[in-house]
């Protein structure tokens, strides 16, 4: 299958019936914006979940180039396909995998050059044990809930952590991290508490670098910062700031294909269910993306799409291979077969579909399926 | 990596968070049961989106061993990849591309042997002038629009075609096609309409093999049977009877991993947004899943999993990687670090799953996302 890693001009077009475009210099720009953002605190790149569904193996280098040494993915699995990948473009590149020590598997952490990041007493633990027979013990980051009640030690652990420090002989620490449950919420008192809780942890631990902020969190204010910022989806444009105009780029153009045009009229109907029913003559369009391709079947009859500037509403259920859009309002010659159609809108899309989904832009991303032919640009 | 395709003795467990179990045997069953729902009336499998998320490169193979001949694919690409597969195991299997004639692509079909659904006089026409040069016309089938108004002729185009039997001269068709827009609701009148005009456009046109029924269209009685009947998601256990019981076997178990377990109290809050408050002390497994996976976020606060016979219900919000179960009522020695957790009730998950999320079971398959280890079993 022909593929066009940084321009389009030798893919067989009429093959794919979903284009998905991932602007590689957005995501370095996003990525700037965010260091100018943290005023010289590092920041990491979050690439879990296969970079949010736009594909680690190229995203990541991309990141690698404007500037991140850090990487964060949440399964082993994903560090393991990481690694040769930055190794490629990038020396000294660290890999941090959020899930933390899978048991049984510790050996697989220095084999592959991957750090776990250490959730539980039963973690530093058993990892202490794994490095108690090497002679450099290889580093390993440590996860304190501060409210979250997901992962990461929780207050009883930290206490006894840090009354019997003997816990951590031996244990080579990189960083200490947490995470913030609400950090989209500017002003959310539990933003502040889970800082401060943050900072009473430092202070009974090892003094190492510390970590708090994703990508909302790095909004809150230099207080969040500490050494490592570790966006994720704002790299991928998504709005860390809902309640303000997004100041990311957006990184993602989705296309489907028309595939037909027909002319219907009252009362006919469109789609499964009989969902929508025409009120007078109306032409719609099949577009060759569906529920499969990861446009959710919760926009049936809701979402919008364009061909170039002329917005086009989705109509009837979204069905798994197929759309009905309606191009009634569009120019004929325009709205033709074989003519691609936005489902994105050209500055916001990501977000604003994902609330007609009734869902975030992580979500819109993430379910991305794999029929779309992915195109990189790179300008 | 490790992969296990009969049995799961020699899976490197511990490398894996999710799992995800298709039962090939099942799959079989469920075959075998539609065609003697058919009273002999031939039996084709659908297998687009990768058959539905499980995987087509196992699922078409364990098809034709269950004496599938026909089988439907929504894209070209869905075709190319599926030729070899089936080639591997079974002669003389024929492949449908429902999403039809790609511009400029009619060769790609015979040079892999598979024949595009014509859905539109265009179509038909590309294809007539794309077989004129050719002495033995590779067969393609016809659809016909009875009323979902998305593929297929419309009743405009259908007159056309039938007053101008010359627009299909030298054209081997293999099928006339229709597709059923309200087949999973009993007694709808629609079902009717949708047959009857079906009839009268067969009478219309050159006499061949008609197919109608999708899953729930083979139980809306013999009269929808035709020649061929066009089950998908019934193969893999969605219900294709909705206000009966499911007639279907089970295919899927789907597995996450239980990464820790912690004690938390009231007024204590679980995940992102603090969506779950503690009422009491509760015991919270974080475990390995996350809307990244599939689970869609929409399950947050509301779906229920096992740990063993034990429902422990899901609190908080889905995240990317993880969710979070109230274990509370599991015994201890059950919800343990390493322990899996089911995230499909035994019998009728699939389908009780997609009504929590506000969805159909189709779409719990197709979002089915890469992390999880696929093993298949086959009895």
């Amino acid at each position: 299958m022909t593929t066009s890693p940084n321009n389009t001009e030798d893919v067989a077009w009429e093959r794919f019936c979903g284009l998905m475009t991932v602007d590689l210099t957005a995501v370095g720009d996003n990525y700037r914006r965010l260091t100018s953002e943290t005023r010289g605190r590092e920041v990491a790149a979050v690439v879990k979940a296969n970079a949010y569904g736009l594909g680690a193996a190229r995203v990541a280098p991309a990141l690698a180039r404007a500037g991140a040494r850090k990487f964060f993915v949440a399964q082993l699995d994903e560090g393991i396909a990481l690694r040769p990948v930055l190794d490629a473009v990038q020396t000294g590149c660290d890999i941090f995998v959020l899930n933390g020590l899978v048991p049984g598997a510790a050996a697989e952490y220095p084999l592959h050059n991957l750090q776990p990041v250490l959730n539980s007493l039963g973690e530093v633990e058993a990892w202490q044990r794994f490095i108690a027979d090497r002679k450099t013990p290889p580093p390993a980051a440590l996860h304190i809930d501060t409210g979250m009640n997901r992962l990461g030690l929780s207050p009883r652990e930290l206490d006894v952590l840090a009354d019997t420090p003997e816990r951590l002989r031996g244990v080579l620490l990189s960083y200490l991290l947490s995470h913030l449950a609400c950090a989209d919420e500017l002003g959310e008192a539990k933003n502040t508490q889970q800082r401060i809780a943050f900072v009473a942890a430092l202070r009974r631990l090892p003094a190492v670098p510390a970590s708090l902020a994703n990508s909302s969190g790095i909004f809150l204010g230099h207080d969040y910062h500490f050494d490592l910022a570790r966006p994720g989806a704002a790299l991928y444009g998504v709005n860390p700031t809902p309640s303000r105009p997004n100041p990311m780029l957006q990184v993602l153009r989705l296309q489907g294909k028309i595939l037909q045009i027909r002319e219907i009229d009252a009362p006919q109907t469109v789609g499964y269910g009989a969902a929508h029913r025409a009120r007078g003559p109306m032409r719609v369009a099949t577009v060759s993306v569906g529920y499969a391709d990861g446009f959710f079947r919760a926009l049936s009859n809701k979402a919008k799409a364009w061909i170039g500037d002329d917005m086009v509403p989705v109509v009837g259920r979204v069905s798994m291979d197929l759309i009905t859009v309606d191009v009634t309002a569009a120019p004929p010659g325009v709205a033709v077969v074989g003519a691609w159609v936005d489902l994105l809108a050209p500055k916001d899309g990501l977000d604003s579909l994902a609330e007609t989904a009734g869902t975030i832009g992580y979500e819109v991303l993430t379910a991305l399926g794999p029929r779309y032919h992915r195109v990189y640009r790179d300008h």
